[in-house]
C-alpha cells in the first residue's frame, strides 16, 4: 500500500508508526503541503479534502482523516480494545486530539519550523500556546496515574497524541514541564519496531 | 442517563438528536459556558476538559467527546455499518467534521450569535468563513451524488454533520448555495422522532 504524507506530518507519522509496530509494508509518497501539491486535480481525486495524509490500499481504495485510518488498521490488533466501553474511551481521546491538542499543538509547530509566521498566525499564537499547555497539562494529570492512556495497554489512542506530543518542542512548548508525558513518551519510543517521526526509509520516488 | 449540556451547541445536540431516533430516554442538565460554568471544580470533574457535552450514565460513568459519545450508542443500531470499511469511512466523515467543519462552521456561529466577537475572534474570521465554504462545498460535492454521507445510510457521520451544517447560517454562512445540502437536511429532519436542535423538553433544573 501507498502513504501519500508530508514527513514531518505528525498525522501522516501516526500510521506509519503504526504500520510499522504491526509489521505491515508499505511505501511513502511525500507532497511538498507548503507548496500546494495536495491541491492538484490528481491529488484531489485521492482526497477531495486536499489533506495528507492518504492510505492508498493495493486494490485502489483510498482512505483519508488519520485517525480513521488508524481505526481501520487498527480492527482484530491488539491496538483497539474489543470492550465497546474501552473503545469508546480511546475515541475520546481520539477526538480530544484532533479537536483540542492538534490545532493548538501542531499548528505552532508548523508555523515556526516549516511554513512561516504571518499576520494571521502571529495573532493567534499566543491564544493557541495557552491552550496546547491547557492540553498537555490534561494529559500530564492523566498520565501520572496510568501507564498509557486506555486500560494501561498501548493503543491507537496513545499513538495519535505521541505523534504531536513528543515533537511538540519544535512549536515552542516546554515539554520538560511534564515529566509523566516524557516517561510516556520513553515507553512508547521503546516498543518493538518503533520508527522516528523523520524515518524515510519507506519514500518512494 | 443524564447529558450535561449548552442547549446551542451543536456537539450536544448531536447526541440529543441520536438519543431521541433510538428513544432512549434522558435529561438535559445546561450550562453557561460562556459564564464559566464547565470550568467549576464540580464540572471538571465530569470532563477535566472543560467541555460539554459530557453523558453521564445511570451507573455513574462518564464520557465526553461528542463523537465518542455517538460511537458508544449506536453500537448495534442502524446508525453504525457493520462492515469495517464502511466503519472507517464513517469515522472519516466524523474527524472531517471535527476538524475541517466544526471549528470554522460552528466558531463562527458562536461568536456571531452567542459568545460576541473580539479582536482575536475578528482576526480570524475571514480565513474560517473561506475554509467553513470549502467544507460545505466538499459535502454538497457528495451528497450532489449520495442520499447520505455512507452507503445511502443514515448514520452517526450525518447526524455528526448535520448538528452545525443545518444551522451555520447563523454563523452567516449561505446555505442557499448548497441544494443537495438542504435536500439531505429536509431527509434528516423527516426522521421518526427527529428534534430541533432548541428543543427544551428534556431540560431538567
Amino acid at each position: 500500500m501507498i502513504l501519500h504524507d508530508y514527513l514531518p506530518s505528525g498525522n501522516g507519522y501516526k500510521i506509519r508508526l503504526l504500520l510499522n509496530l504491526l509489521g505491515i509494508d508499505y511505501q511513502v509518497k511525500c507532497y511538498d503541503i507548503v507548496a500546494g501539491e495536495t491541491r492538484t486535480p490528481r491529488f484531489l481525486a485521492l482526497n477531495p479534502n486536499g489533506k495528507i495524509p492518504v492510505l492508498e490500499f493495493d486494490d485502489g481504495r483510498t482512505l483519508a482523516e488519520s485517525n480513521a485510518v488508524l481505526y481501520y488498521l487498527a480492527q482484530g490488533t491488539r491496538f483497539w480494545p474489543s470492550d465497546t466501553w474501552l473503545q469508546a474511551e480511546v475515541l475520546k481521546w481520539m477526538n480530544f486530539e484532533q479537536y483540542s491538542h492538534e490545532p493548538n499543538i501542531a499548528s505552532p509547530r508548523f508555523w515556526l519550523s516549516h511554513a512561516g509566521m504571518n499576520e494571521l498566525r502571529q495573532a493567534q499564537l499566543a491564544d493557541k500556546q495557552q491552550q496546547g499547555y491547557a492540553a498537555l497539562e490534561l494529559m500530564e494529570q492523566h498520565l501520572k496515574q496510568h501507564q498509557y492512556l486506555v486500560a494501561e495497554q498501548l493503543s491507537i489512542a496513545d499513538i495519535a497524541l505521541y505523534a504531536y506530543t513528543h515533537v511538540a518542542d519544535e512549536g515552542g512548548f516546554e515539554l520538560s514541564r511534564f515529566p509523566a508525558i516524557q516517561d510516556w513518551c520513553q515507553r512508547i519510543a521503546k516498543q518493538p519496531n518503533y520508527i522516528a517521526i523523520d524515518d524515510d526509509t519507506k519514500v518512494c520516488a
